[in-house]
């Protein structure tokens, strides 16, 4: 087994005894860092980086330069595994993902195939070239975690070709021939579980599956067409690497109401958004599972004394752990950092998240 | 006190005896209507057609003339109020609503005042209009809504100036200078409150407070910056108008988390979006309130037997109502109705609820 320095995050997501708590953040090697800016442009686009394995390894090691962060996540793009099933991701200029080959008719969907891993090997090497990166003397950091996006989150890009405010062409699908989404999400959960394996095999010590938009389904929807493929994801995860348990992390924006459901997903922990009140919400998942969050993003624009106090207040808001209770809090953001959050402040927050926890536990 | 030959609106939001379940449909006078387009490019533009009483009238009536609803709906904007407050209403070609003048200086926000309800008097002038439209030999056809924005969404528009993914100037303003948010609230629910109380004199039967991005604040936040000021505004309506019960619905789009607060805010009803389920959601508000909602529109793309399937789901999920229980359920969307709605689908729907909700009382 491996030796890392601060496995704090991996005992937090696993419900064990931790000296504070600890903390990462959704998309933390982005747009606010102006390295990550530099490297964006020496690679020419989103694209060119994301499927460069030694730029990613750049761009993921850059916030731990800058902040004490407890765990370190693959930079990558949700939308890796449709492309490499030739749906043709494309970022145009200013805007967000398309895919040239959207999910259009029966005979599309019929053909679709879990992916040969070798087109997303790219992933792998990045992962690989991370662990070592993070590596020195034979002794880890910081934890690194793998990541997918859910089956759900995938069919939605893939029916609908790129983003949408109220998922209209995904939704007919789904209403209208819940036998083809079925199939699609079938496909997707097979294709994810085995890409976040390989991730695990590489070297991913946590793994993360973001169900950004399982949130727009409607309850009952939501079970049937997002939750229960995670679970499928879930249930075939390799759960043992390197001697250690590789945790999993689910996380569905807006899953408020769905909270006690996704807490019986297999998952270990659940992420949350800042819609949650997080001592409630442990009130509903217990000892089963860990929760990550919650942080509104936007807290980040206000000034330090601000964002210190909002820190707290979501730890006072998860309540202190007892001895030997079988909880664990991972702190984070509610959603992915912004571009405009001025990167000082993220060192605030950092901070403030180490030291208040620190007292919440003496 | 006036006839009105269809009450059972009224009486649901009461939580008295009804038949069947009531249906309106937010949005109802709108762009899926071939009918509202001809009446739309006939006044030129939205906001002619918003501002003249005898077009608004005209299309507040036309879905009538289609569906068994069980209530009109003013036809207006949410945005009018900040409108006649100065910051220049506008809607480009394609776009949301901006306003010209969003507050941008803590000194534009100092001056900001209850706007002289006369320039709003339009307002008014087509619910008086729209009440005469309604009735015929002195017996109105269904009762009329009136509606405002919450002061909390009427914020966010007047400080992004637009619309918005994050709310990120807003939210900077509310995390940075919680007291001027606050005055800005303050102003805003004593606005709304004096524009509710005005529809009503001119005729509206019951109100909706539109608390469309109550549910992009945290928890905390939003008891504080929304909920607080839809209490304010609630408390100041004139709940009785030609001896008859006025009730206030309050919709809080993704509010799902904070149902039981929103039970004791002087609502008679709550709104609810499609992520929550109807009959938890009961559970939870107990006899407190009735509730409205919440089909997802994107339900109304599916075929006629899928529409009739979820419509009744969603009518068997609130459950039955035993007699002298006081209860009461609104059938309405999760949120407005889509223009790429095949108009036909409504009539299903409609019928439908009108269909099932009489079998489940038999």
């Amino acid at each position: 087994m491996s030796t890392i320095a601060n496995d704090t995050f991996l005992r937090a997501l696993l419900r064990e005894p931790t000296e504070y708590t600890p903390v990462w953040l959704m998309r933390q090697a982005g747009r606010y860092l102006p390295e990550y800016n530099a490297t964006r442009s020496r690679a020419g686009s989103f694209l060119a980086l994301a499927t460069s394995p030694e730029l990613a390894t750049e761009v993921t090691l850059q916030p731990l330069e800058r902040y004490a962060l407890d765990a370190a996540i693959l930079f990558s793009d949700i939308l890796t595994v449709p492309d490499a099933m030739g749906l043709g991701l494309r970022f145009a200029a200013g805007e967000g993902p398309r895919f040239e080959h959207a999910l259009r008719t029966e005979a599309q969907i019929r053909a679709l195939r879990v992916p040969d891993l070798e087109r997303l090997r790219y992933v792998f090497d990045a992962v690989a070239s991370i662990r070592r990166a993070l590596t020195r003397d034979g002794v880890q950091r910081v934890p690194l975690i793998g990541f997918s996006g859910s089956p759900w989150t995938l069919a939605c890009y893939m029916v609908e070709g790129q983003g949408s405010d109220d998922w209209r062409q995904t939704k007919t699908l789904l209403y209208s021939r819940p036998d083809l989404m079925h199939h699609i999400l079938q496909v997707n959960a097979d294709a994810v579980a085995a890409y976040l394996n390989a991730q695990i095999d590489a070297g991913a010590q946590a793994v993360m599956v973001f169900d950004s938009w399982g949130g727009a389904l409607a309850d009952g929807a939501f079970q049937e067409f997002s939750l229960a493929y995670s679970r499928r994801v879930l249930a075939s995860l390799r759960r043992e690497h390197e001697g250690r348990r590789v945790p999993a992390i689910l996380f569905t924006k807006g899953g408020g109401p769905w909270l006690s459901e996704m807490a019986e997903s297999g998952a270990d922990a659940l992420g949350v958004d800042w819609t949650v009140n997080l001592g409630a919400a442990r009130a509903r998942v217990g000892s089963r599972v860990a929760l990550q969050g919650n942080l509104d993003p936007s807290v980040l624009f206000a000034p330090p004394e601000q964002i210190a106090r909002q820190a707290r207040a979501v730890l006072d808001s998860f309540g202190p752990i007892a001895a030997g209770e079988r909880v664990g809090h991972v702190f984070n953001l509610g959603h992915g950092i912004s571009q405009f959050t001025p990167a000082e402040h993220v060192g605030v927050l950092v901070d403030t998240v180490h030291e208040h926890s620190r007292r919440l536990r003496a």
